[in-house]
C-alpha cells in the first residue's frame, strides 16, 4: 500500500475549517481506492501561536516539515493581531523560499454549476505559472530618514536562473495542454527587470518552436482576463503579477473560495506545498460557511503531483457534480454549510467508488 | 475671451486619429460657447520621429511644452520599431516626471448605452488616484553578470512626500464625492515599500475623520473590481497598482477605448497633461475604427481642470447620449467609424448649444 505522509498546517481563520474538510475528502478517496493512504500530521502554527511564542513556527519547524512528502496548508494571517508581512513571511513565504518551491501553479477554469460574474465567460480553462521564489517579493531594501524625508526602497530581484525556470516550466506545461504561452510583462513601465524578463522569454520561446507565444503588459492582461479569458492557455508571470492574475482568475470562476494552487519544488530536495489561493478570511471564519472547494481542489493538485492523476481527475469531476447539483456555500450562491458540501462530496466518492 | 493654449501630441497609432477627433469636439464646444477658445499647436513626436532623429522628442521639447497651459496627448509606442521602454520613457513618462505630474486621476463608471462584460455591474462610479511620479516605475537598478548568472535588480522608491501627496489628494477628492477611500496595498508580500505605504495611509486617514477608509491587497482589490465595483468611491494606488486597476476599470466599463485620464501638476510650475488610458493600438491604427471617446472624455477632464466643470458635465452627457443612441465604434458593439462618432457628438453639441 502506497502511503503518503503529509504535514497539515491549517493556519488561521477558515484555514482550519477547510483543511479538515479536505482531509475528510482525501480519507474517503483512500477508503474506496485500496492501495492508497494519506497520513496527515497536524501542526498548530498560526497567528495565535505567534502571540504565545513570538514566532509563527518553532525554530526546528523547517526540519520537521522536511521529513514529510508534502505540506498541506490552509491559510495564514490575522491582521487584527499580527501584521501581515510578519505572519506571511514567517510561515507561508518562508516555506516557499526555504523549500525552493520555485513554481506556483494555479489553474482557473469555468466550473459546472458555478456562475461566473462575466456575461460571456464561454468556457475558459487556463493555468497561471507564477514565479514563486524571488521578484517583487523580496526582503532586500529598507528605509532611510525619518519624518518628511522618510523613504522606503524596495528591491525586486530577477535572476536568469529563476526566470528561465518558470518560463521553461510554462512551455513544458503548455506542451501537454493547448500549446500556447502568454508572458505577463510590464516592460514599458518597469525599466530594468521587465525588459530582462522579456529577453529571457524570447530566448526560451525559441526552444519551443511548436508552441505559440506572446507577451502582454500586465495591465492589458488583467483586462483580458475579464474580456476574453477563453483566449489563454498557460500564462507565465512574476511573483506579483501571478498573484494579481490568479485572484482575477478566481473572481471570474465565481469565487476566490474555489481556486486551488500548488507550490512546486523542482529540485527534489524538499516537499512541495499545496494551499488554496484564498486567505484566512477572518470575516467569515468560525461560521461554518467557508467554501471547502478551494482546499479540496488543492488536494486534487496534490494527487496529480504524486502521479495519482486518474484519481485527481475523478475528484474534480465529483466536485463539479456536487456544484451542479446545487450543493454550494453562500459565496457561490448556495445555502449549504462547509460540512454539508464536504459530506456531499464524500458520499459521492463512496457511491462511485 | 478666455483662450487656452494647448500642445497637442498625437503620438503613435490611433493616437493621431483620436486626438484630431477630440480637437474637433472641443472646437464645436468652443464655437457654441462664446467666450471660450482652445488653440492647439501640434507636435509630431513619436516612434517615427525616433527612427529619424534617434530621440522621441527634440532636446528643447520640454522647454517648448512648458509654455503651454496644457498638454493633450494621444498615445505613445510602436514596439515593432522602438522598444516600449525606450519610447515611453522618452516621452510619456518623461513628461510625467519632468512636469511633476504627481497625480494620475482616472475615473471609471458605467456609461449609458455601453454594455459591461459583467453580469451585474449595477451602476459603478469610481476614481482611481494613481501616484504618478515614483514607486515601481523607476530607472534605479540595473543588471549584473552575463549568461547563466545574469540578474536584473529593479528598485522601487516610495518617498513620504509623494506617497502622502497622492493619499491626501484621494481624501480631498473623496470629500467632494462619496466620502470613501480605499488604499491599494500588498503589505503581506511586498516587504518594505507596502508596509510603509500602509503607515502613511493610516496617518493621513486620521486627518479626515469624516471620510471612511479601508485597505485592500491589490490581488483582492483587482478581484473586487470584477465582483463588486459599485463598492468603491476613490481608490488610491501606487504607480503600478494604479496602472493595473485602471485597465480593469476600463474593461468593466466595456472598452479600454473609452477610459480617460488626467496627469495633474500640483506645484503650479508646469502644465498638466491629458491622455486616455489606452495605448497606440497598432493593430487597429489607420482603419478609422478607433474609439474616440477615451480621448474626448479626456478632453472633459481637461475642461474640469481649467474650471470649466459645467461644460465638462455637458460634454459627458452628450457622449452618453450618443452611445445610448447607438452611435458606437466596433469595440463597444457598434458599427460606426471614428469619424461618425465624432460627427455625432459635434452635431449634438451644436444642437444643444
Ligand atoms: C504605456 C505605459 C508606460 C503606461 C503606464 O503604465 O503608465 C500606460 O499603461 C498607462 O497606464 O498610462
Ligand atoms: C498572503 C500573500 C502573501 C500571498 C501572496 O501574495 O503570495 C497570497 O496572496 C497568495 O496568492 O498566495
Amino acid at each position: 500500500m502506497k502511503t503518503y505522509d503529509i504535514a497539515a498546517l491549517p493556519g488561521d481563520g477558515v484555514g482550519k475549517e477547510v483543511v479538515s474538510s479536505a482531509i475528510e475528502v482525501i480519507g474517503a478517496l483512500s477508503d474506496v481506492h485500496g492501495g492508497l493512504a494519506f497520513r496527515f500530521t497536524e501542526f498548530p502554527w498560526n497567528c495565535d501561536y505567534y502571540m504565545e511564542h513570538e514566532t509563527m513556527m518553532p525554530p526546528d519547524a523547517m526540519k520537521t516539515l522536511a521529513q514529510f512528502e508534502g505540506v498541506f496548508l490552509g491559510a495564514v494571517g490575522n491582521p487584527a493581531i499580527v501584521p501581515d508581512h510578519v505572519s506571511l513571511w514567517g510561515m507561508l513565504i518562508k516555506i516557499r523560499r526555504e523549500f525552493e518551491l520555485s513554481i506556483n501553479m494555479r489553474p482557473a477554469k469555468k466550473v459546472r454549476g458555478i456562475e461566473s460574474p462575466l456575461v460571456n465567460p464561454k468556457s475558459f480553462d487556463l493555468v497561471v505559472v507564477r514565479e514563486n521564489s524571488e521578484g517583487e517579493y523580496s526582503e532586500v531594501g529598507g528605509r532611510i530618514h525619518r519624518g518628511a524625508d522618510e523613504m522606503a526602497i524596495q528591491n525586486a530581484i530577477f535572476t536568469r536562473k529563476a526566470t528561465e525556470r518558470a518560463i521553461r516550466f510554462a512551455f513544458e506545461l503548455a506542451g501537454k495542454r493547448n500549446k500556447h504561452v502568454t508572458s505577463a510583462t510590464k516592460s514599458n513601465g518597469i525599466y530594468h527587470s521587465m525588459p530582462f524578463w522579456d529577453e529571457v522569454f524570447t530566448e526560451v520561446a525559441k526552444e519551443y518552436p511548436d508552441i505559440e507565444s506572446r507577451s502582454n503588459h500586465i495591465d492589458a492582461l488583467a483586462a483580458f482576463f475579464v474580456t476574453k479569458p477563453y483566449d489563454f492557455d498557460v500564462i507565465v508571470a512574476s511573483n506579483l503579477f501571478g498573484d494579481v492574475l490568479t485572484d482575477i482568475g478566481s473572481a471570474i470562476m465565481g469565487s476566490i473560495g474555489i481556486a486551488p494552487s500548488a507550490n512546486i519544488n523542482l529540485s527534489g530536495k524538499y516537499p512541495s506545498m499545496f494551499e488554496p489561493v484564498h486567505g484566512s478570511a477572518p470575516d467569515i471564519a468560525g461560521k461554518g460557511v467557508a467554501n471547502p472547494i478551494g482546499q479540496i481542489w488543492t488536494a486534487k493538485l496534490m494527487l496529480d503531483h504524486f502521479g495519482e492523476e486518474e484519481l485527481g481527475r475523478e475528484l474534480l469531476t465529483i466536485i463539479e457534480d456536487a456544484t451542479e447539483a446545487g450543493i454550494k456555500t453562500p459565496d457561490i450562491g448556495g445555502r449549504s454549510t462547509t460540512a454539508e458540501v464536504t459530506e456531499e462530496i464524500c458520499s459521492r466518492i463512496r457511491k462511485k467508488g
